[in-house]
């Protein structure tokens, strides 16, 4: 087990009716920049549930945050925190909204041009208004993280940034507001949870370790639950498995001693930042890929992983088959919840890989140690 | 998945060398009180890398602090940092010397009688000295949580407290400080952990969920380590290993959703109170026994332990036979890595049995609804 330093103090209300929290957690507040997404708050009820606990105190709006939130969001945001001495957010919605929100609590307090500071010169986040979170939406784990992904169109970028002035003071997670989830959202939402445990997994150190078996119990639960929830999107414990499931698998608790990996994510950001596909959808489809190109190494690993999360019996394969056969049925288990298995599913044009390969760069991570053609090639592999 | 609230602040510095976080994380206090025990830390040389990141500040000490802490050292504590005007407690042990520390830090914030106010009339901590740890030995938990246990033996009482300010604001943990724990620490602090495990794992609700996976997850750690750092005492892996999973078993990851037991906390608590037993060994006669009480209603929990966390075969099983071999394989289990099985072995006396009953109460929880009787039925049936 590698060294590591854990800390995580956002305060979690969870299950059914914990929107009864929010007033009390609102006290110290008076200005609220209460932000969302495309207005479906507004039909289900939850808006009208969040102004109430809000009453009294000085709201102001953001609507409108789209998946893959852009900078042009962020400034908007940004300058209506500082316009009106906004000293609270309130991000209402799944992760795109909570992640837009970040980015306005940490621009907030510069005076600097946020997206240079935070998303170029990479500088940590050590100021950001207060934030907290309703979540609507299982995926991301943005409510109990300190760090957010934010999109520059025109730059064709899809950046990372963070810092723990961004941890949520507290996140409202009700698995009955994800009832009505459109099921596209449903599964994007299941493969980016996945994503985000494999991305730890399947990184160094190998060998047997409490957070690795944390992982596995992640995997499990996610792969039990997503079926139930699909036929029944009603059923609270599936809903509420996921929702929490998903919450954990970003807290921090999957990383501890292991030297992540994360390159699945940056490969399908650059997706998202030319064809604006859904996070999840761009993961299910790269981070299979990923794992087939980088394997070698780790067939242990694989080995273990296909006997506990997918219960296959390996005990006639080779260690190379086992590696192949459990990222096969990573794939069928994506094909079986409904997300794409290639990038031409996806929409991406096959004489863009070599522009896409260049912005995703050239990596080194746990796992792997990529050239630019290593790159193009994973995405090649990839597209159909 | 029951409604639950999680808040978890503690900073953990964790792996060979994490003392060197010490001396950053004691920059804003001025005034010291350290707290240790028997004095082996001076022999390790822990003791001396304390000071060092402590030069400059004003330190008074509390030591000799017994397993089991006491009123008496509470009450000691207490007066220093009064008199003294102490504004930080480091603790630098186990979890009785955490404890204590936490009974100090809350009763130095009271003119109450903090014995009285915490333990009897069971206050909840709302204002406490900050403190924090270097900790020793792997077991309690106390290091993540925000609660203790003390002993008044006069009282013949041992009973806990707690509130979120007797959360440590750090912790430090070096698996390589547990190499020379005396073995008897060692298994004693394991019996203890798993025991913390299972409080919460025997616990309504039955139904899958992801607390009770990666309650699963700690146990089948715990088992693989625990033979390893016997065998190979200064094996980095298991220790470490060891240690991560004490702390996740009681810092409330465990118990989300879950509507706990503790029951067998409470029946070894009397046992200790009358013969100032360490508590792991009292636990690992009472936990097996205690569930052996209550099992019946629920024997496709303990089906579903017995394969998932002892790897038993259980299809020729009727679920009765299963409920009882997997407790069984838990007393097997204890008694593999030298706990002890019986009341008997404690040095209990028989004719106390009905004394302790008296003190350890009638109890509902989440598995039993207990009577008098039935709570000397318990300890007789662990007597021998």
């Amino acid at each position: 087990m590698d060294a590591f330093y854990f800390y995580n103090p956002v305060k979690i209300h969870f299950g059914e009716g914990a929107i009864r929290a929010l007033k009390d957690e609102m006290k110290p507040y008076k200005k609220v920049l209460l932000t969302y997404g495309k207005g479906s708050i507004k039909k289900n009820g939850i808006y009208d549930k969040v102004m109430e606990a809000l009453e009294g105190k000085e709201v102001y709006e953001l609507s409108e945050i789209m998946p893959n939130p852009r900078v042009e969001k962020v400034y908007e945001g940004i300058k209506l925190v500082k316009d009106h001495d906004i000293d609270f957010i309130l991000a209402v919605g799944g992760g795109s909204t909570i992640d837009c929100s970040k980015a306005i609590a940490a621009g907030a307090k510069t005076d600097e041009d946020f997206w240079k500071k935070y998303f170029i010169n990479k500088d940590e986040v050590l100021d950001a208004t207060p934030l907290g979170s309703v979540l609507t939406m299982a995926g991301t784990g943005s409510e109990m993280d300190n760090g957010g992904v934010i999109t520059n169109w025109e730059e064709q970028l899809k950046l990372s940034f963070g810092g723990d002035p961004c941890y949520p003071k507290f996140s409202i997670l009700d698995p009955t507001y994800t009832y009505s989830l459109p099921k596209h959202h449903l599964i994007s939402g299941t493969v980016d949870m996945f994503s985000h445990v494999m991305e730890e997994y399947f990184s160094m150190p190998d060998e047997e370790n409490t957070t690795d078996e944390i992982s596995e119990a992640l995997m499990r639960t996610i792969i039990e639950n997503i079926y139930i929830a699909l036929d029944d999107p009603r059923n609270y414990r599936a809903r509420a498995n996921l929702m929490w499931a998903s919450t954990l698998a970003i807290n921090g608790l999957t990383s501890l001693s292991k030297r992540s990996d994360w390159l699945s994510h940056r490969l399908e950001h650059t997706v998202s930042a030319f064809y604006d596909v859904s996070h999840g959808m761009g993961l299910a489809v790269m981070h299979p890929n990923y794992l087939k190109y980088v394997y070698k190494g780790h067939e242990k690993k694989f080995r273990r992983w296909a006997e506990n999360v997918w219960k296959m019996d390996t005990s006639k394969m080779t260690d190379d088959e086992a590696a192949i056969k459990s990222i096969e049925r990573l794939q069928e288990f994506f094909k079986s919840i409904g997300a794409p298995t290639t990038l031409k599913e996806l929409g991406v044009q096959r004489d863009k890989i070599e522009d896409m390969a260049k912005k995703t760069g050239v990596y080194k991570t746990s796992y792997s140690d990529l050239k630019l053609q290593d790159v193009i090639k994973i995405y090649e592999q990839a597209y159909e």
